[in-house]
């Protein structure tokens, strides 16, 4: 399995110790080659968070970072990065992400893209299905989540 | 004093207890008219963290709230918003962000008034002058917080 393939594996994981924990199943992980710097998982639910989505909550667990380390790290995430995952990866140089899914909800990848960042689509079925039942069974959770 | 100069000021009071708490004087705090939703600021000292800028912090001490009510939310900071906060004000729909100085610091003004965001500049020759000291003492701090 590729680097790639193993940490999507991890960030999916993630998102579904979300969901047994009654929460939104998406989860991300932050890492520098094979070297895996944080992990996360939305956490609206389990901590009442307004900025705890896959991506932050993984940078967030990853902690005090140098410039240098964020410019090679690549960010991991189920679901396409909405405007404030979007704006923590351009904040801190980010250059690459890796993206399961943007079938359920398309974030601000145009914005990563202009400002020069990697985007590698895995177009995995499972986290379309998974996503699209949880939505499906809790239409008002995710429309708080994606600010609708 | 306007109900603007007001909240600004209890921003201006949050960056000033993150200064006294060791931490990057940078405040925020999230209300709709004259009622606070959250204040918050910059604790990336004060908790190790890589998401907890003014903005996001006041957002997470707000908590959950619905998308009519960050409709009519202001957001004032005592800074320029950083993409990561730029980003979380789009999430979330928020209107209006009044912004005490952006001398030291632009953060993604354009990326908000593209969307269509009203920008007030308050211009506060203090908050200048208190981010100025503290990035002429803490370079390496502030450069961690901005991602360079």
């Amino acid at each position: 399995m590729s680097t790639d393939a193993q940490m999507l594996e991890l960030a999916i994981k993630q998102a579904e110790i979300g969901l047994a924990e009654g929460g939104i199943p998406i989860g991300a992980v932050l890492a520098v080659g094979d070297e895996v710097l944080g992990v996360g998982h939305n956490r609206r639910v389990q901590m009442g968070s307004a900025i705890r989505h896959g991506e932050t909550d993984a940078l967030e667990e990853a902690g005090r970072q140098s410039a240098k380390t964020y410019a090679k790290a690549t960010m991991y995430t189920t679901l396409s990065p909405c405007h404030m995952c979007t704006g923590a990866i351009l904040l801190y140089g980010i250059k690459r992400v890796v993206i399961a899914e943007n079938t359920t909800f398309m974030g601000a990848e145009d914005l990563l893209r202009d400002n020069g960042v990697e985007l590698v689509h895995m177009e995995s079925e499972h986290c379309v299905q998974m996503m699209t039942d949880f939505i499906a069974a809790n239409p008002e959770l995710w429309n708080e989540d994606i600010g609708e």
